[in-house]
């Protein structure tokens, strides 16, 4: 069986276990606090030596890292990946997209607002991710009011950095249609003390 | 025929341009100075909302963006791309290691030197980039100290960004085995005003 190093919190593990639950396939789960230094254990970065998780285990011990490399693996031979050479580079173009210009502003902004303290020097850099963050959601938004669907992570949980995504109506229409998938799980909410901050994030 | 909409100075282009003269295929380029603006206009956004290079578009008018993305596509079939699903899944970890932690750091560094002027408030971002670029730096080190390949991009020239690559020979070494195989083209060197601007970014 194999085994997922992960932060439940964190979007980019989430993704995975989603999959997982929708593919029905079994798997193990360590839970893994990137926020508390867990990916920077002596016995972790032997693993996995750029310290991030999510990271995918086999029984044999070899390692996957690249949250979108262990999705792509895992979602090979199934509905969730096309085989057609031309379509499966559609949906390998949104999830560059998604590590390039999405989750970079969006999981960032979520996670100082949540992670970081109130008077922390991170914050100053939340005006300039909101901003291009809202470039991206307006990339979906563009694409979604002309297909119903695309791979993404984060986007459920913008809100949490401070994105309104009312102005974005296919982009919420698309996040119902996830939602409404078999086998879907949703993210954890944050713990008491990030869901704190989040609300005295404004 | 293809065609590339490229700016030729940027890694990300690049890459481009070296896997198409490595395969031996055909291509059309069209430079495209996104510098300049040149990925903002409404004819370019309509094409790629996200406004960035490089983009494919075959012939019948379909478009492809994300540079890796279309490595990926280009790639398929070819030695440059293992059929293993393992093997492809660890080419997919390299490329979205690549994206996440390599070029935000070490070719965002290299723009900010030659392509900002020397007063410009965005170089306050150089110490940070460098210190993460150095991680990611060292990363690769530590993968090319025991296996002799993968892929990457903006590496040869982040002496641009302000990386001294003295102090990672196994990523020397890399780099010299992939400026020999066959087909290579090295980017070409930056115009005057960007050397300049490299030059006094010490």
């Amino acid at each position: 069986m194999i085994t997922i190093h992960g932060y439940s919190p964190s979007g980019n593990c989430h993704k995975l276990r989603l999959l997982l639950e929708q593919l029905g396939r079994p798997y193990r789960w360590v839970e893994t606090d990137s926020s508390r230094g867990q990916t920077r254990t002596p016995d972790y970065l032997a693993l996995n030596p750029n310290g991030k998780v999510p990271m995918l285990v086999r029984e044999d011990g070899a390692v996957l890292v690249e949250s979108n490399a262990i999705l792509h693996y895992l979602a090979e031979g199934s509905s969730f990946l096309p085989d057609e050479p031309w379509a499966r580079a559609q949906a390998l173009s949104w999830m560059f997209f998604e590590q390039y210009s999405h989750e970079p502003c969006i999981a960032v902004a979520r996670f100082i607002c949540g992670w970081t303290a109130l008077d922390s020097p991170r914050r100053d850099a939340l005006p300039g991710l909101r901003a291009r963050g809202h470039q991206a959601l307006a990339v979906m938004e563009r694409h979604l009011s002309r297909h119903p669907w695309f791979t993404g992570a984060y986007t459920g949980v913008a809100g949490d950095g401070g994105f309104d995504l009312a102005a974005y109506p296919a982009l919420c229409d698309w996040l119902a249609r996830v939602r409404a998938t078999p086998g879907f799980v949703p993210m954890p909410p944050p713990a008491p003390e990030h869901a704190a901050l989040i609300a005295a994030s404004g």
